[in-house]
């Protein structure tokens, strides 16, 4: 295994399928079943077949390079990630993933080593969920959650359903439950790196990050309601101003997350939307999101409990209405403790810096790990930044990536 | 004098000047220059002529009803409002103080009574200023302040130019400044009835206000810039949430504006706007609006120095940074005293309860009272609403009011 020769295998990879995108100039869009995922899928296939992988394409268009082990009907050793990517995104997120695996694999045959079980470097396809409005497609069909209702529920913005998307793409979806797999006796485990997308590797000087848990997420919709009075002729005590109240609650949120506490807990609210939103019109309704996350259901829950506190007490002080729609709620998901401390152990060995932390966002892990038994590695990000075409991981850092699942995997499953 | 009598002929005025809009079900729109404000003016104008008035167009499309003295060459008392609306407005906002002051000319042309000076009831063109983001436009002619550049220089959302809409409406625009009067020869006072559109009266059992002042206003846009970070894997100590600083200062504003206290003093954020707005991206870009009003200058100032301060403050700690951008800046303006002391005689002659208060929102008036001596008086507007097709001002209250301007008149005009 040499570092060195891994991180420019890697750069190659990357830069290989860097060009597949819908929007040159302006970052990487990959939108599931379309030429740019045909594109992307070729090349891959082309890098897999040049590492000594049998490849093929299930039936969710997911990619599966095969490396066979030396025991018999031992079941798979997953390395893992997606290769489609959100509008105007980075070349890094997912698609990291699977080149590792590839370099992976390529390390092994470099050293002459079969391990028992047979690996499989996965692309998934569609996790980002961006055409559809879902997420976590191949995963799911992996898993066996997606039947051909699921594949005629979900349109892209033209109209048209997944199903169509996938006849277009060359695809049979009246197949799709052919993609399912056994995860008992098939699959021993799923390894996915991926890059952090947050500030914590880089800030902190650390090199890789083990992911010991994707934090529960929690997403609601609030509207607060009040009266849309003359703000010249309407004195101060007689108003019911939503946007004083919707305020008040906001300016908390900070307050009560670090009051909470606990790894990976945050809280945002990105979205708000006032009505009528004229300058002179006091606001009748301020609709806002939160986004609430953490390692811990508890934490999430003690916060949601505090806005909702917080609304009552101001709204019920102004005379003023609210409502809150959930419209997401995720438990944390924990990944495997047995495949962390081998990773750990590789660390080690291999001297590289690390720390344990739990992931802000949703992976395809969280779909396996229920099941599966799964790990999660992460390299850092440049500036923290993600989803956009400035996101950026160093090839180098990657390669570290590559030695440590490298290693776990000779000194645990040979 | 008789109210009953003066109620049932304001409601009848009222009543022919209702379906004139161009919004039938929806409200009063009566744009500028249009076909429904035309119509407005023939019957206002024939209203006028049956009260023994002589009525003519000026060059600024006002419409002026003039009924002569007995003393030659004395200068007139206006009463006048604006006859034109904002969109989906309401019937009494402007149109209310035309059809009091024809009610004052038919009172007294009932008791046969002749005032030393001229009345003119005046009804004004544009004073909301809703179809060339304007506003004031008749009384600014009036005053001299409008010339044919001015009348180039503002389109509607068509394009067509105030001038061009006065060719259309049947005006000669490149007389514009024939509209002008000597104010210190022609004119003795501007009286302008008009409903509150706000809560003070109705909700003190007033039934006059009597108004000596318009507030003072300042209008400004803040611009709070954070950074755009991934919701779930950016910790709450690496994050530079526009969202979190904007609200903390938008949720003192209340605190600061009572704090400020004094009459007519108020403070609103009716606008925001969140960029991304994405429910998982921190916050990178809230603009919000601040529309603040009082009677005193100073109080203003104080409340505009806590926002500032309030912002240096958040955003230099969460490493945010800020611009604000002032949009408008009037001073208060204060009404007539001795015309004032006139009124609150009548009031209490006739057993009137009224008040002495501001005026929140600007008027007609604002332009006049820097020259000419004005007053104003308010009626109650029901629930305080204004603006929309629920406005509403009972007609006992307008005549209340046309009789203590008719009793003013013959106690120190006759």
């Amino acid at each position: 295994m040499d570092k060195q020769i891994a991180a420019s295998r890697i750069q190659k990879d990357m830069e290989l399928v860097e060009p597949l995108t819908l929007t040159p100039g302006q970052g990487i869009t990959r939108l599931p079943f379309t030429i740019e995922i045909r594109k992307c899928v070729d090349t891959l296939t082309g890098r897999m077949e040049r590492a000594g992988m049998t490849v093929r394409e299930d039936a969710a268009g997911n990619l599966i390079g095969r490396l066979e082990g030396s025991e018999p009907g031992a079941p798979a050793l997953i390395i893992g990630s997606h290769f489609d990517s959100v509008k105007f995104g980075g070349n890094f997120d997912g698609m990291a993933g699977i080149v590792v695996g590839i370099e992976v694999v390529r390390m092994l045959r470099d050293a002459g080593v079969k391990l028992r079980n047979p690996i499989e470097v996965m692309g998934t396809h569609d996790e980002e969920g961006m055409r559809f409005g879902t997420g976590f497609f191949g995963t799911k069909a992996l898993m066996g959650e997606v039947d051909e209702d699921y594949l005629r529920r979900f349109n892209d913005a033209d109209g048209v359903s997944i199903y169509d998307a996938m006849v277009c793409y060359g695809l049979s979806p009246e197949r799709i439950k052919e993609a399912a797999r056994d995860c008992e006796k098939e699959i021993a485990a799923f390894i996915e790196v991926h890059i952090e997308q947050g500030p914590v590797l880089e800030n902190n000087g650390i090199q890789l990050g083990l992911v010991n848990c994707i934090v529960g997420m929690q997403r609601y919709f609030v509207t607060v309601t009040g009266r849309p009075d003359h703000a010249g002729t309407t004195p101060m005590d007689m108003r019911i101003d939503a946007m004083e109240c919707a305020s008040a609650v906001i300016s908390q949120m900070s307050y009560w997350t670090r009051e909470a506490g606990g790894e990976g807990t945050v809280a945002t609210v990105g979205f708000a939307k006032v009505t009528p939103n004229a300058m002179n019109i006091i606001a009748q309704e301020v609709v806002f999101s939160l986004d609430v996350r953490s390692k811990e259901q508890g934490r999430i829950d003690q916060i949601v409990s505090k806005m909702r506190a917080g609304l009552e007490s101001v709204c019920s002080e102004k005379g003023a209405a609210f409502t809150i729609n959930e419209k997401l709620n995720i438990a944390p998901v924990y990944l495997n403790e047995t495949m962390l401390a081998m990773l750990e152990k590789s660390c080690e060995k291999l001297g590289f810096s690390y720390m344990r932390m739990p992931s802000g966002a949703g992976h395809d892990s969280l779909q396996t790990a229920p099941r599966i038994d799964t790990v999660m590695v992460f390299v850092p990000s440049k500036n923290g930044r993600s989803h956009c075409p400035e996101e950026w991981s160093e090839y180098s850092d990657l390669a570290n990536a590559a030695c440590v699942v490298y290693d776990m995997l000779v000194s645990n499953y040979q």
